[in-house]
Parts: structure tokens; C-alpha cells; sequence
């Protein structure tokens, strides 16, 4: 068992990576809840089997209910959000009750959400099962919805109690799922550290394989990494936690102008992340060969590197100014100066993005 | 003009407390809001003429844009929460984009959660219109929505950073909004101020004449009473601000049982408070002249303090289970240990809460 501990001074709690355990469940729940008598359970449609399972370890010692969710980005939604809350109302929680969240980022950000509103906070209990959701998006205590005018344009911060990571989980992720989740590793690279860039280079195989050991490495690598990032500004407020927006902002555009779920959200950052490293290129920041590494990687992982055809310029723009790290209605992007070093810029021109966008 | 600071570190702000002035508004919002670039206004439909007066002082300066919800309790529902998100993001909100909030409890609430929810948090302005919001729901940071199986049972914890004030507000508010309102004003006295409890005995006719010198003396000083309270208890955590819930266990159990908006929120508090200090007699912590002080008081004030007769003892019981201060399903009250203190007690019984209720 591997522990990363996410330092947040009374909102501390730590990150359990494990391999196909279930044996500590109910002492980490224990430690994690502490006087909790009562569970919910929320899962998706693909992980309703491990929900089950975790949900009868738990049954001697608290009372346990669920709620599964259609499972896919579309889930994400206020609608969904209000049917957590009606059921949390329905199983009569308290403000003790856990809320304990199997599944990919949709199911975390979604249970998290309603966690944090129901009673103004839930106890809340990350469990990820996607490699994605493992090294994003079940660290730092962003949970939320999306609207049709934007992704997570509605949430909170509200961190977890714990999390509980069983790499098992990753044997049986779809192929296209595994890969997109690499995008978000792939980031950690080149906005944080270079070393761990070329540890991924240089394993690449290995990797594509799933070799349980590297995915251990890889996934605590990643979670402290972007503990470190939280830590020091859990709420978004000095800015430093924007670094971990890199290629975000392309990304989002991209989702929101083909209709979430066209791409998976780590596809969509890995082409975001290519544009965002040309547009450094543009502004003189890095050389070409740093956007060069990150192509290579990325296509090793059968990751897309650039926008599909059909979607317009124009468009792609005007979602970016509706961007919640736009200020006062600027671009802001994040940009690489060098191989493991992200900066924000907002003197990036709509002409300049047009550029880099343009086939 | 009076201030009372709220020192809660970086989410500090101040309340203004001012009486038919508008001339230092646009200086009270730059200093509050800084670099915001928007402002989106949020009313009812009967506060639409001062929100309209404060929008047109603020447009030289700001781009404005408002909604207007209606009137009553039942508009702090998920749906008019959804709708305010709706029109926050046809308005290009984005993170710096103010939200102000004019009216009574239920558009504070309402827009306040609104503004916590999106984009994970709006900086917010409260400018209360009604008794009860100017001594109790604007000042705190508690923002929510009800849930038909619970007050308040959805929110959030979300500081404005600063709160206006006008006194000048009280002039044409209705009635029974204002002796309402003078429910929460009487229960500072009761557990935290003995002093302020006699100033309000012995003012009562002046009071009623809704005198502009006493009711500055009053909000400022329930203002500072709350203050102290959420100072060292925030987000509720130590048990601390618990105590600001006296009369509040038995009053949402009034609202929910007989549907929200049959009794404004104040009556059914008075109610409350006398109950629970009658729970207090039967555990031998105060005499009943304490009970009698508060009856006689409240009473003044025209002022319910006893609960309808066709409302049934279980229901109200079943209600106060599920209510956010019960932990793991106990009953929680606050009680009165003499005038100016009380404490949370969690030892009470249902069949203690009944006979108390029994007519």
C-alpha cells in the first residue's frame, strides 16, 4: 500500500494506492469518517459491480444505500445532481452520512457535488476507477456540472475525506478510456516535472501493457504532483493552481463546440495541450522541439494532436472567452517556458489563437 | 453611516449600515468588488424598484444585467436556483462578475448559493431589505435552498463580501414581515446579550413606531452579536455557531409540517424559542420567569409562541430527526441555561420533546 497525503491544514486527508485489495476497506473508512453511521453509495452503470461489493464490506458497520447513475459525460447534469439530493433526502442522511463515489470523473464530480451541497457538506469519499479520474480529477476538491454553456460551469470545492485507489480497477477500462487518461499523466510532465516526462518516454511500452508496477509508480507520481499544486492554492485564488489548466482551455472549446462526449475529455486535452505548446512556440517561449516531444508521446498513446476539421474558428473562440480562467473577459492561457514549467499569459490575442487553430 | 467589520481572514468584509442614502454606493461596491467588470443584480417582485435604483447608479461604472424572481419562500426552490445559473451564463458571467442580491432572506439565500455554485464561486453583495435579513440571513455567509423534505437542506457556505445596509428599507415593510423579523432580533438577547434583552423590553413602543434611532442601534448591534458567532465558528465545525439555532429546531419543524409560507420564518422561531425554553424548564436549567420574559416580549410583538392545534406531535418529531443539527438521527437542541446563554444539549428525548408540544 502506497499513501499520498494531500496537506490542507483541517481539510487534510490522504490518498490510499493499493492493487487489487479490498482487505483495509472498512478501517480507511473508519479513519476516514469517524462517526459516520450511515453511507450512500453512488455509482455508474460500469461500476455498479465494485459499488456492490465495497457497499456489502461496509454493511456490518453502517447502513448503506446507493444510487447508480447512466454512466457517461451527459450524467453530469443538474438534473442528475437534483436526483442525488432527492435520494440523499429519501435515505434521511445526516450531516454525518458518507458520500462514497465508484466510478470515473463524471461519478466523482457528480456524488461530489452533491456532497457538498446537501446540508451545506457531506463527509465525501473519492473512489476512482478510471486512470484519469486516479491522477485528476479525485485530488484537489473540485466537484461540479456542467451546462450547456459550459463544462463544470456549476460546483464547489469540497474535498474528500480520503480516497481509495485500486489500480485493479484499471485491468478492465476500456482501451480508448485507459489511453485518454494518459493525456492528464502526459500534463503532469510537462507543466511539473521533466524527469517524470522522460520516465514516460522511456516506458512507453510498459505502459501501453498496463504493467501494474509502472501504473503504481505513475499514479503516485501524479497524485503528488498535483497535491503539491493544491496545497498551495486549494481554491484557485493566487493562481498557481491554474497551472494545472494546461491545454484545458483548448480543451474545453473543443468539448463544448462537438457536444460533450464526442471526444473524451482527455483526448480533448491532448490536442489542447499541443495547441497550447504552438502557441508558446508563437510568442517565442519554448522551441518547436518541445511541442515535438509532446506530439510524439501523445501519438505513441494514440492520442489525438490536433482539432477535428469540421469545427470553426470563430466558435472554438468565443467558448474560450466564456472560459472561467478568462478575466474580465481576456484570454488566459497556459503556456510552457520550458519542459516542466507552466506560465499563465493573458496577452494572448484572439488572432494569435486563430493562428495556431488554423488547419 | 455605521460599520460592523466580520473578521473571517481573507473572506473579512464589512457591513454598511446606512439610513435612506444611496450616495456612497458606487464607492461601497469598487471597494468591495474591485476589478468587476459586471454586475448581475437579483430581486423579487417586490423589491424591483430599489434593484432597479442601485442598477442605474451602478451602469456609469459597471455593465449591469438583472433577474427578478418571485415573491415568497417557494422561489428558494431548485428550479428558480437553476434558473438564476441559467441566466448568470446567458449573461457571459465570468469569474469577476458581481452578483447582488436585493431583497429579504429568500433572495439573499437563493442568489447567494447561485453565486457560490457558479464557477465554483461569485463575488457577491447582500443588500438586505427586510428586519429579518439585515440581522440574521445576510450576515454569515449560509446561502441555500429548500427541499421539500427539508428547509435549507441544500447550500452552501459562501461570504459576500460586503453588505448594504438602508434602514430606510424597514419604512414600508409590511407589517408582519417586520414583527417577523423581530423574532431573531429577540433571540440575541436571549443567548448572548442580557443587556440587549432589557433594551428591547423597555423599548418596545418605539420598536412597533419602527423608530429610524433605535432600529440602527438594533441592527448594528445583531449584526455584531452574529458576527462574534460566525467569527469563531464559520462553516459550523466547533459547534459554536449551533447556538444561533435556538428556537430554530422546533421552527423549521412548524415550516415543514404545515408547508413553507404559512408562517413567515420569524413567527415560527418565536414559536420555537418559547418551546425550547420550556424544554429547558423540564430539565431544571432555567426557571420558567425566563419563558415568561420571552412570552411576554414576543407577545408584544404580536408574535406567535405556540405551535397551531391541528399540527400532529409525530409529525413535528419526525421532522426535527432529519433536521441538519440532529447527529446520527439524536435529538439536538439548543437550550437557554440563563438569559444571555444557552448550550447544545443532545440528551433530550422524543417523549420530553412531545410533552412539551402537547397542548
Amino acid at each position: 500500500m502506497q499513501t499520498v497525503s494531500v496537506n490542507l491544514g483541517p481539510r487534510s486527508y490522504s490518498i490510499q494506492i493499493i492493487a487489487h485489495e479490498t482487505l483495509g476497506w472498512l478501517t480507511f473508512l473508519k479513519s476516514a469518517l469517524g462517526h459516520t453511521r450511515k453511507l450512500f453509495f453512488v455509482s455508474d452503470t460500469h461500476t455498479t459491480t465494485l459499488m456492490q461489493k465495497l457497499r456489502d464490506l461496509s454493511l456490518g458497520a453502517y447502513e448503506c444505500n446507493h444510487a447508480i447513475i447512466p454512466a457517461g459525460e451527459s450524467s453530469k447534469s443538474m438534473a442528475q445532481f437534483s436526483f442525488l439530493l432527492d435520494e440523499l433526502a429519501e435515505f434521511g442522511a445526516d450531516r454525518q452520512t458518507g458520500v462514497v463515489a465508484v466510478g470515473g470523473g463524471v461519478i466523482g464530480d457528480l456524488a461530489g457535488f452533491a456532497a457538498a451541497a446537501y446540508n451545506r457538506g457531506l463527509p465525501f469519499i473519492q473512489v476512482p476507477t478510471t486512470l484519469l479520474a486516479m491522477v485528476d480529477s479525485s485530488v484537489g476538491g473540485k466537484v461540479g456540472i456542467n451546462h450547456p454553456k459550459g463544462k463544470n460551469l456549476i460546483g464547489a470545492f469540497h474535498q474528500p475525506k480520503a480516497v481509495w485507489i485500486d489500480i485493479g480497477s484499471l485491468v478492465t477500462l476500456p482501451e480508448r478510456e485507459y489511453l485518454s487518461g494518459l493525456a492528464e499523466v502526459v500534463k503532469y510532465g510537462v507543466i511539473q516535472d521533466p524527469q517524470f516526462f522522460e520516465f514516460l518516454e522511456q516506458n512507453t511500452a510498459k505502459i501501453l501493457k498496463r504493467d501494474a508496477a509502472i501504473l503504481r509508480q505513475i499514479v503516485a507520481r501524479c497524485c503528488r504532483l498535483k497535491a503539491d499544486v493544491v496545497e498551495k492554492d486549494e481554491r484557485e485564488e493566487t493562481g498557481l493552481r491554474m497551472i494545472l489548466n494546461y491545454g484545458h482551455t483548448f480543451a474545453h472549446a473543443f468539448e463544448t463546440v462537438s457536444g460533450y462526449g464526442h471526444w473524451l475529455h482527455g483526448e480533448a486535452v491532448a490536442a489542447g495541450m499541443v495547441y497550447a505548446s504552438r502557441l508558446a512556440e508563437k510568442k517565442d517561449l519554448i522551441p518547436a522541439s518541445i511541442t515535438e516531444r509532446q506530439i510524439k508521446l501523445l501519438s505513441e498513446f494514440r492520442l489525438p494532436v490536433k482539432a477535428e476539421s469540421g469545427w470553426k474558428i470563430p466558435d472554438l473562440i468565443e467558448v474560450m472567452k466564456r472560459d472561467k480562467k478568462a478575466q474580465a473577459g481576456r484570454l488566459r492561457f497556459i503556456l510552457p517556458v520550458k519542459l516542466g514549467e507552466v506560465r499563465a499569459l493573458d496577452d494572448v490575442t484572439e488572432q494569435q489563437v486563430a493562428e495556431v487553430l488554423a488547419p
